[in-house]
């Protein structure tokens, strides 16, 4: 596997595939990859016959009180795992090789950016529109994988590259689980054992929401219900549950069609997000 | 000439020519042509064995008080030029075409974006950034084709096309000018016969300008006079006359490197534009 940091010499490595008639399929990381990140790599290496996996922690999706700074890393144990997944290139550029000096353009997302993890993280969306259309192009990914674990991201990387008319496609795939049901993250490297354990209860209250969608309750009485038994599990709080149309995010009260119920909450200081499909 | 108003259509006729592995140059109009955006066509057709030429009056770049309404509209006569000048293809599509329902992605510019026209238009330089990107995507441009009247907005789009990546390359063309001066515009229809001898004037203080710098005198000075020439020939007010740098916009106190002077003045209810290399 080749690892690049430069965009000029990954400019180079494409544009030779692309000159031999090879499509390529990307799949954008923050790092400290787990098997969930590893089901995208293997996605997109049946999607196309090159496979670029990045590694970039983003700034411009973090709020100043937020984790950039100790978001875990771990990039030999990452080189690692995608040379066994059969990436053909790690690109991990340094923010000056994605944000050069004189950068100048920043993208406001509205639609699906709104609500959920908008309202509680409002710099996000914007930064995540912005570094994947960036490392879209800095790659020339005929198509891009995300994960379903993120629903609301794909809904706004899906916007962004419809309003854009970028030239690829995205494609997801379903949420990696442990056995109990927590959804992997590289965030549940910062749970103690005794926040690994009530962490399940993430999973477990979205079923239940679920659940009770589908017998008919209203969004409130399934995603209240939800909230609750999140609290009486430990967490500390509950930023949402709720219920949203799968076709374009938009709010239901009642399961009226194919939706998503979300979660997030915090245990202790750690935030976990969650989602299903119902 | 095929004449286009759908993405979809478009998208079949573009795949077409790639599928051929024939280029696209793109040239990005409002319409009501004249000799500068056939000299776009020509300069296009010397780039790639197929040109675009898209007309679209980009409401996203006026602001309310604008001339959006009576901006001067002759497809027919648009279309028998086009024909003339050996464009493959017209995309003219409406305002739900280029944006659908739903559309929810807006793009800030900072940088060359600032001042001058940034400063009087506010709206226009992230309209022109919104559109110029979808445009590029939606006919699937290798190249695009601006001209160089419009100086500030070839620095933005050259900014927008660099820091998302967009797989394409920005050339541009030197402004056309009527014998006596006055650089073609589609707004030159709005003059009348006493205010089209005077709008020569711009080009002849920016003239002024120019030469002045060459000879050693501030930007403070040499624009200020141009400013003062262009009042005494009857423009009622003068928006700005400025030097900047032609690599990067940035202001200069003198002429130290290659820059530009640009500048912006009304005559009557008509604001016109114009700027030189210097």
């Amino acid at each position: 596997m080749r690892i690049i940091r430069d965009a000029a010499e990954l400019r180079a490595a494409t544009q030779g595939w692309k000159s031999q008639g090879e499509r390529i399929a990307l799949v954008p990381t923050m790092g400290y990859l787990h098997d969930g990140h590893l089901a995208l790599v293997a996605r997109a290496r049946q999607l196309a016959p090159r496979v670029i996996t990045t590694i970039f922690v983003n700034p411009t999706q973090f709020a100043p009180h937020e984790d950039l700074g100790r978001y875990p890393r771990d990039e030999a144990g990452d080189i690692a795992k995608l040379e066994a997944a059969g990436c053909d290139l790690l690109f991990a550029p340094g923010v000056p090789t994605v944000y050069p000096p004189g950068f100048a353009t920043s993208i406001t997302m509205r639609g699906p950016a709104e609500g959920l993890e908008g309202t509680h993280r409002p710099q996000m969306f914007g930064g995540v529109a912005l570094v994947c259309t960036r490392l879209f192009g800095l790659c020339a990914a005929d198509v891009a994988v995300f994960g379903e674990k993120d629903w609301q991201q794909v809904m706004v990387v899906r916007q962004v590259a419809r309003d854009l008319a970028l030239p690829l496609e995205i494609e997801t795939v379903p949420t990696i689980r442990a056995p109990d049901g927590l959804a992997l993250s590289s965030r549940n490297a910062y749970l103690d054992a005794a926040g690994r354990q009530q962490a399940t209860a993430l999973h477990a209250a979205l079923e239940h929401a679920a659940a009770r969608l589908r017998a008919g309750a209203t969004a409130a009485e399934a995603c209240g219900e939800a909230e609750a038994r999140l609290r009486e599990a430990g967490f500390r709080q509950v930023d949402y549950v709720a219920l949203r149309r799968a076709r374009d995010f938009g709010e239901m009260t009642r399961l009226e069609e194919a939706g998503r119920v979300l979660g997030a909450a915090w245990l202790g200081q750690v935030r976990l997000i969650d989602n299903l499909p119902v």
